[in-house]
C-alpha cells in the first residue's frame, strides 16, 4: 500500500498491530482520541503524531479557583399554565443536575414569559429553586428563561455517559473572561513546551460547544450542531452591547424554546450574535494557531464539537490560519461540507468510529461501513479530502478482520482518487442551491446534526446528498446573491424545503425583486428546481412567490372552491427515463397542482410529485421530495440537465446503470466508474462518445 | 301509505302514473321544477300544488329594456408576467363569454394590481378586450378585478348546459336598482294573481346566486356555495358606502382570487358586506312573502340556488316570515343544515334528483339513493323535516321499478318517524363546534358546496356527518362566544381544521381570553377534541395554542432539534374499543407528537393519529382527522363520552353493533334501531339497562 494520507487513532498496547497497519493501510500519522493515550513506543513510531487538544475542558483545578470563569448558556424551562395568581416553575426540572448549575447571581438576566400574551412579568422572585410568579394571569402559560453554568463539558458529558466512564466530571472554561482567555494561552504555550513529539495540534475544537442539553434523566433533549446558547453569557452580553449599541435578552438566545435553529430565518440580533462570536472565536483562535506555529507544529481543527463561532464559510475563518481541518464524514454531505472549506488541507474522519455501539460481538462494522463509504467516494471523487482516517478504540476494531481488510480496500481506493484524479469533468454550468443562509451554511442546510436522520429533513437531504457527487459546481446563495445579480453564473438553482423554514426562504419571498429577478432569469433560459415546498410564503393570493415559473402551487385551505385541472400523470419523460417503479418522494407533499401548461410526470393521491414546465427559454422542475437513493439521485441528475436545457450533455461520461456512476478526469484522461452497491452490477459506460460494457464487482471503483 | 309529507315533482303526461304514486308514497303535494310544467289535470289533483318561482330570472323582454338593471359579479383574471414595460391582459380570456360581459361602463371600479408588490396601478387603459397596462414592472405579475354583467343565469346556465336545452338564454335582474326592485314586485303581485291554484309559492330562491362562474370553456372554474360575489355592483357599492362610511372595491370582493370563501377567516369589510347584504334580501324577501300571503298563499324557499344574503342562520333570516324552508339533503350534513333553520317546518329534497346523470339505461339509483338515505335518516331522527320530496323528471324516475319500491319504502319509514319519535333523547350535555364563524354558519362548515367531496374537507366532515345523527345537542359557536362566557353551556367542545382556515380558527388563537378561557374550561370538567390542526396559530413558540390541553403539538420545522418522545401507540382505550383494524383517519396530519402524559392510541410514520389527555378534572382527544364512516361515527361517539368524563351514559341507548345504531325517544317510550348498511345485521341493543339481541334487514329501521 502507498504510504500516507491515513491517519490512525492510536491506542497505547497496540503497537505490534499498528506497525502492521502502517503497511498494509499507509499509515503516515498516528493520533489519540478522547479517552485514548498515545504510549513512547508510538510516540516514537516515526509517524507523524497528531495530538488532541480541548482547551476548554480538562482543566478542573483552575476552573475550581475561577468558578467565575465556567461557560454558562441560556436555558429555557418548558411552559406552566397558572392555575392560580401564584405559579412556582422548578427551573431545572427538565434539565440535567450534573450538566447544568443556574447562575442565581445573574438573575437581573432570566425572564419570565406570560406565553400566551408574549409580555415579560418581572413580579417573581426564585427561591433557590423554584422561580415564583406573583399575579400570575390565571390560565397563561408562563416559561422561565435562565443563564446555567456548564458543569459538565458537553461532548466528555456525552463520551462519559456513552462509555460508562467513572472519571470526575469535566468543567468548562469560558475564553471571554479575560483571566480565562490569558490563561488558555498560557496553558497552551506550556502544553506545546510539554509536547515536543506533536507534529500537529489537533483542536478539537476551541472554544463553545454546539447546542447539546440533556434532560432531567440525562438523555439528549436538545441537540443543534449549529447553535450559539454556549457563547451566552452576562459578561458576553455586556461586550455585544458595548460593539451593537443595544441589548440582548436571555430570550433572545432561548428564541421560544427554538434557540434559533438554522431552520429559522435568522433575526438581525441573531445574526449580529453570530457576527460578534465568530469574531471573537476568530481572533483568539488565531493566537492559539500562531502559539502552535511558533511551536514549530501545524494546526488543525476538528470541525464538531467546540466549533460554534468558527463558521468555516464564514467570513472571519479564513484569518485563523489553519493548517487543515479534519472532520466526521458520514456521508456525501459531510464530506463536501469539510472537504469544500477554504483552507489548505481537509482531512475526512470516516464513520463508523470504532465505539462499542457497533464494534461488539455481532455486530457488523462491514454492513455499516459500505454504504458509508460509497457516499463519501462520490463525494470525494468531485472534491477529495487530502487525508482520511478513523477514531476510536483501534483494539475494537482489529477484532473484526473482515472490517481490516474492507478498510484496506477504502484506502486503496481513497488514495486512488489521489493517484488519478485531479479535477473532474464539470459540466458547462453551475448549480446553486438558494436559501435564506447561503454561503456561510454550506452543506449545513435541512441538518439537525451530521448524518442523522429527522423526519422533514431527510426528504430534503436526499437533494444534497446526490449533489455531493455529481459533476456540477454547486455554491449556496441567499437572497441577497440573487438581489445583486448573480444568478447569471448559474445555469440551475434549486430552491427546497418546508414552508416558512430558512431552506425553503419564508418572507425573503415577500421581496419583490427577488421574485422578479428569478423569473427574468428563469425566462431567458434559466432552469428551476422546486422541491418540497419552495418559494412558499403566502401573498397576495399565492403560496408559491414562483408557482408561474414552477408550474405548480399548493392548495392551502383558501381557494378549495377553485377548480383544479382534472390530470393524469405521464412518466414519459427525459427525466423519468430510468425511473422504474414507484418513485420514492419520502414524506412528500399534498395538494400540489399544476397551472399553465405544466407537464405531471407524477402524482399521488391527486398531488402532483414530479412536474416539468417551460418559462420562456427557461425550465422549472418541481419534486415532493428526494430521500437519497441510487435512483432517485439518477432521477435529480435528469431533472437538473433537463432544467439547465441540456440534455444532449448528460451523457458525455455517463454509465447506464443508476447504480453505478462514470466520474471523469479529463486532464488526466482517465474515467473512474464507480459501484454504488454491495452487488455485482453491469452497465454502459459512456465517455467522450465512446462506450463500453463493463462489469463491476461490489464496491468497485474502477478507473479506465 | 300514510297520506301527506311527500312533495312529488309533478310532470305533464304522467298524470295516471302520479295517481298511483299519491296512494304508492302519500303523496299529499305536488310541484313543478325548473324545466317542468304541470298540467291542468295535475293541477286539479286535490293536492297541494307548489309553484316554482325566481323573479330575477325568466324576464329576458324587461331586462333587454333595462340592461343596466342587468345583475353583475367582480371577477378577477388570472396572473399575467409582465415581460416588458407594457402587458395586456384580455381579461375574459379565462371566463365564459356567454355567462360575462364586462361592465365597461364602471372602469372606475375596476382595479389593476401589482402582485409581486400587492400594489394598484392606474396606469392602464381598456381597448375593447385587453387591459393595456403602461409603466409595468418587469417581471411583476398582475391582475384586473373588474365588474361584468351576469349576462347568463347561472343556475339556469348549469341546467342549460347539463340538459343540452336549446332555449335562449335567462338574463338576471338586480333588485337593488329601485325600478328593478319596483318591476318585481309588480311581477309576483301578477305572477300571484294569474295562479289562483298555486297553493305553496316555492322560491328557488330570492334574488342573489351563489359565486359559480365557468371558464372559457364552458365548464365550472369556481363554485363556493355561500359566496356573496353576484351581489355586487357599482350601485350596491354606492349603496354600501354611504350605509358603511367607507367605499368597496373590487379587490375586496375579488380577495386575491379567492372570493371571501368561508374557510377564510371574515374580514371586517366582508362581514359587512354580508350584513349589508342580508339585511337587504330580508327585506325584499319579506315584501315578497307578504304579498304571497296576501293572496293567502304559503311561501317558501329553497335552501340553495339564489340564497346569497338568506343566511338562515343569520339574524335577519326570521325576519322574511317564510312559512318553510325546502332543501336538498344529500347527507346528514345537509339535512341538518335544512332542519336546524329556525322556521315553521322544513322541508327534504332527496337526492338523487331525477336526472339522467344517474336515471340512465343501466343506472343504479337505488344504489345511489340508499346510503344517502341512510345518512339523511340519521339526521332525520334527531332533528325531522316536516316534509320529503324530490326533484327532476319523474318518468325518468319511473322507469326503475326497483326504485319506486325503494322510495316506498323511504316514505314508509319518513313517515314513521313523525308517527313514533318526538323530541329524542339527548345525552346530558351539549356539544360546541367552535370556529370563526360560529352560529351563521351552522352546519355549513369544511364545505365547498353542498355534499360534494373535496380534498382537505372530506377528512372532516366526518365529524359533521357523525354529529348529525348524534344524541347530542349540537351548537355552533365563535371565539365571541368563548370569551362571554358560553363554554359552560357545553360538555364538550370541537374545533377542527387545517391550520390558518376559519374553522381552525387561525389568528383568532392569538387571542390570550380565548385560550385561557378553554384551559379554565377543562380544568375544571370540559372535554375538547381537536382534529386536524386544532387551535393552530405559530406563536410564542407553540403551533397548537392548546398543545397543553390536547396533549400534543405539531412539529413545522423550528424545533426539529429537540428531541421527541419515543412512543408506542396503544389502542386498549375505551375510545378504541369497536375499533378494529385500521383507523382512517383520511387525509391526516404528519409531525404530530405527544406532550406530557397523554395517551398515544394510534399512530402512524411518527405521527400521532389518536391521542387522548387529561388536563386537570377535563379531558382532550386530539384526533388526525375522521372521514365518515360508521366505524368511524363510533369512534367519535366514545370520544365524546370519553372526553366528556360521561363513559357510563354511553350504553343508555346503544347498539353495540357499530353498523348499527339505537334512536331513543323516552317521551314515545320507544327505540328506533337503524341498520346503516346494505346488508343483514346482528346486533345487541341496550336500553334503560337492558339488552335484547335482534337482527336487522338491510336498511331496515326497527320501531321498539
Amino acid at each position: 500500500m502507498i504510504k500516507g494520507r491515513f491517519t490512525l487513532p492510536g491506542e497505547t498496547g497496540m503497537e505490534e498491530e499498528i506497525k502492521k497497519l502502517v503497511d498494509l493501510w499507509g499509515v503516515d500519522a498516528i493520533r489519540d482520541s478522547d479517552g485514548t493515550q498515545l504510549s513512547q513506543e508510538l510516540i516514537d513510531m516515526g509517524l507523524t503524531v497528531y495530538s488532541t487538544l480541548c482547551l476548554v475542558r480538562a482543566d478542573n483545578e483552575w476552573v475550581k479557583r475561577n468558578p467565575d470563569c465556567t461557560q454558562q448558556i441560556v436555558l429555557m424551562t418548558e411552559e406552566y399554565t397558572a392555575k392560580d395568581s401564584e405559579l412556582s416553575i422548578d427551573i431545572m426540572a427538565t434539565f440535567f443536575a450534573d450538566q447544568f448549575k443556574p447562575n442565581t447571581d445573574a438573575r437581573d438576566y432570566w425572564q419570565v414569559i406570560d406565553r400566551t400574551t408574549g409580555s415579560e412579568t418581572r413580579d417573581w422572585e426564585y427561591d433557590g429553586k423554584n422561580v415564583i410568579i406573583r399575579n400570575a394571569e390565571k390560565y397563561h402559560s408562563y416559561t422561565v428563561s435562565f443563564f446555567a453554568y456548564q458543569i459538565w463539558e458537553p461532548v466528555s458529558m456525552y463520551n462519559h455517559i456513552t462509555n460508562n466512564w467513572t472519571t470526575e466530571h469535566e468543567l468548562t472554561v469560558d475564553p471571554r473572561q479575560p483571566k480565562a482567555r490569558a490563561h488558555i494561552l498560557d496553558r497552551l504555550e506550556k502544553w506545546l513546551t510539554a509536547h515536543p513529539k506533536t507534529d500537529v495540534v489537533r483542536f478539537t475544537t476551541f472554544f463553545y460547544c454546539f447546542d447539546l442539553i440533556y434532560n432531567q434523566y440525562g438523555k439528549e433533549k436538545m441537540v443543534n450542531w449549529f447553535g450559539y446558547a454556549s457563547c451566552a453569557s452576562p459578561y458576553a452580553f455586556k461586550e455585544f452591547e458595548k460593539e451593537y449599541g443595544y441589548a440582548l435578552s436571555a430570550e433572545d438566545i432561548a428564541d421560544n424554546n427554538r434557540y434559533n435553529t438554522p431552520f429559522k430565518n435568522p433575526s438581525k440580533k441573531y445574526l449580529d450574535w453570530i457576527d460578534f462570536n465568530s469574531r471573537f472565536v476568530s481572533q483568539l483562535a488565531k493566537e492559539c494557531v500562531d502559539l502552535v506555529h511558533k511551536h514549530n507544529k501545524k494546526a488543525i481543527m476538528f470541525l464538531g464539537d467546540h466549533w460554534a463561532g468558527t463558521e468555516p464559510y464564514g467570513k472571519y475563518f479564513p484569518n485563523i490560519g489553519l493548517d487543515a481541518v479534519v472532520g466526521a464524514a458520514g456521508d456525501g454531505v459531510t464530506t463536501r461540507m469539510i472537504t469544500d472549506i477554504p483552507v489548505k488541507e481537509t482531512e475526512a474522519r470516516f464513520y463508523p468510529y470504532f465505539f462499542p455501539d457497533i464494534f461488539h460481538e455481532g455486530g457488523d462494522p462491514v454492513g455499516e461501513s459500505m454504504p458509508i463509504w460509497i457516499k463519501c467516494r462520490r463525494a470525494m471523487m468531485r472534491k477529495p479530502a487530502a487525508r482520511m482516517g478513523y477514531g476510536g478504540y483501534l483494539s475494537l476494531a482489529l477484532k473484526f478482520p473482515d472490517f481490516v481488510e474492507h478498510v484496506t480496500e477504502i484506502a486503496n481506493q481513497f488514495k486512488a482518487i489521489h493517484q488519478n484524479g485531479a479535477n473532474p469533468y464539470k459540466a458547462g454550468f453551475k448549480v446553486a442551491m438558494l436559501n435564506s443562509w447561503g454561503k456561510i451554511k454550506s452543506w449545513q442546510t435541512h441538518q439537525v446534526a451530521h448524518s442523522l436522520w429527522n423526519q422533514r429533513c431527510y426528504s430534503y437531504l436526499g437533494v444534497m446528498e446526490a449533489m455531493a457527487g455529481f459533476p456540477f459546481d454547486i455554491e449556496f446563495i441567499d437572497f441577497e446573491d440573487v438581489k445583486n445579480g448573480r444568478l447569471d453564473e448559474f445555469g440551475v438553482v434549486i430552491n427546497m424545503g418546508d414552508a416558512g423554514t430558512a431552506w425553503s426562504g419564508g418572507e425573503n419571498w415577500k421581496d419583490s425583486a427577488v421574485v422578479a429577478k428569478i423569473r427574468e432569469w428563469v425566462d431567458n433560459g434559466g432552469g428551476f428546481i422546486g422541491v418540497g415546498e419552495p418559494t412558499a410564503c403566502d401573498r397576495n393570493g399565492r403560496f408559491f412567490a414562483l408557482s408561474d415559473v414552477l408550474g405548480v402551487e399548493k392548495e392551502i385551505g383558501f381557494t378549495a372552491s377553485t377548480n383544479k385541472p382534472v390530470i393524469t400523470a405521464d412518466r414519459n419523460h427525459f427525466i423519468t427515463e430510468d425511473a422504474a417503479g414507484i418513485i420514492d418522494y419520502g414524506e412528500g407533499m399534498n395538494m400540489i397542482y399544476p397551472i399553465g401548461n405544466t407537464k405531471v410526470l407524477d402524482i399521488n393521491n391527486g398531488s402532483s410529485n414530479l412536474t416539468a414546465n417551460t418559462y420562456g427559454k427557461g425550465r422549472s422542475v418541481y419534486l415532493a421530495g428526494l430521500p437519497y437513493s441510487n435512483e432517485n439521485a439518477r432521477l435529480l441528475l435528469r431533472a437538473i440537465y433537463w432544467s439547465a436545457g441540456r440534455e444532449d450533455e448528460m451523457k458525455k461520461y455517463y454509465s447506464s446503470n443508476p447504480d453505478t456512476e462514470c466520474h471523469a478526469f479529463p486532464e488526466a484522461g482517465k474515467i473512474c466508474v464507480v459501484n454504488n452497491t454491495d452487488k455485482e452490477q453491469d452497465t454502459t459506460v459512456y465517455a467522450d462518445g465512446k462506450t463500453m460494457d463493463i462489469k463491476l464487482s461490489p464496491m468497485d471503483s474502477m478507473w479506465i
